[in-house]
């Protein structure tokens, strides 16, 4: 039976701060290098095992992966990195403090900006110190000023029909690397989670959600490794 | 002009006890840690950057490369493993402290198991301890049971001329973190080193060495990075 094993990266030095995070590249915390290696020894210790990875192009992702790989005793198995992974792009609300935020728009206007599943935040202001068309990991890659949910998802599902499902299919055992929101994508989709309800789904940092799927990518079974 | 650089892991725990390693998958020192990091930082500070990584299937060699592209800024490079970079196999010597090794077989005998070209060391006896049979990274790959330096040799360049040299003949710049015999098969290969100097030829921790290359694969230069 196809397994899949979704991990949303280890606490950020944003997510400490309770910064607007999306595409900048922050580095994990000490806390969230220890959950990450406390992931790959749980995933071990339950007796999980992999045979194809993927992350995103962000530092905090692929550091989780790396470190609950290591603690796994298989840093060698194959990593494939896609920016279709990354964390949604808040746009113009990139660097900016939640509650600061808050303050200027106003409670409502925040949430709508967080919870909302099509609306996206602002686009960054000219100029903006997040800017990252010189960022040479994006070269010919279509960058987004800002995403809704809704965007995000429309840019990651493509990855998972083209790359991640057909590795399931082919009997790997898959372990995805990634970020809140492109994670909601994939929970959306297997679970068929709706447009209603995805945004306010919480996925906690470092902690393992394991699927277990049909032949066709049906989700028979979805439990966070914690709970068994 | 193709850049090529090579990178021998940092110390490992093995390199600092003085026991023969090969494919034993011993981890890094804190220094080997170190010597990642600062030869990470001198690719960057020296303006040295990459497109496509290679390493082993060994966590000495890929740590090491995850801990320079880190220092680089570079997490998110493509990263290729493949066991044909991993270390030279040492056979009944694995896990043998030299010193010991010495006393037992006699310095020569010992230095013609280090430095011949074409004499392997000793099969492993039956039951050793560092049987890789039941590790599943190497299901499916046909693990040698001991080789000489010319057998390390033999399997590292088919991957050289099958996955290495078309990235860099398709412009891409190139970074391998690998071992003292995977880059000596390199080495002799891109600068010509006969077989009789090249098993004396000693390539250091954790030091980059770069190569220019032409489009035909010639080596216009090497030099070690911190050299320049």
């Amino acid at each position: 039976m196809p397994t899949l094993v979704l991990i949303r990266h280890g606490q950020s030095a944003w997510n400490l701060e309770n910064r607007f995070t999306g595409w900048w590249d922050v580095d994990l915390t000490e806390q969230g290098v220890e959950e990450a290696r406390a992931a790959g020894e749980a995933l071990a210790a339950k007796g999980l095992d992999f045979d194809q990875c993927f992350t995103s192009f962000q530092t905090r992702a692929i550091k989780t992966l790396n470190i609950a790989l290591e603690a796994m005793g298989r840093l060698w198995l194959p990593v494939e990195k896609n920016w279709r992974l990354n964390e949604r792009h808040y746009g113009g609300l990139t660097g900016l403090d939640k509650a600061e935020t808050a303050a200027r728009h106003g409670d409502e206007q925040v949430k709508i900006w967080r919870r909302s599943f099509d609306i996206p935040p602002p686009l960054p202001e000219a100029g903006s110190a997040f800017d990252l068309t010189g960022d040479r990991r994006y070269a010919g890659i279509p960058i987004p000023a800002t995403e809704s949910l809704k965007d995000t998802i429309a840019r990651v599902l493509p990855y998972w029909e083209t790359r991640i499902a057909p590795e399931l299919k082919a009997g790997k055992r898959v372990l995805v690397s990634a970020h809140g929101n492109s994670l909601r994508a994939l929970l959306k989709h297997l679970s068929g989670i709706s447009d209603a309800n995805i945004a306010s789904l919480e996925i906690p940092t470092g902690q393992p959600i394991v699927y277990q799927l049909d032949d066709k990518m049906n989700a028979i079974d979805r439990y966070y490794l914690s709970e068994r």
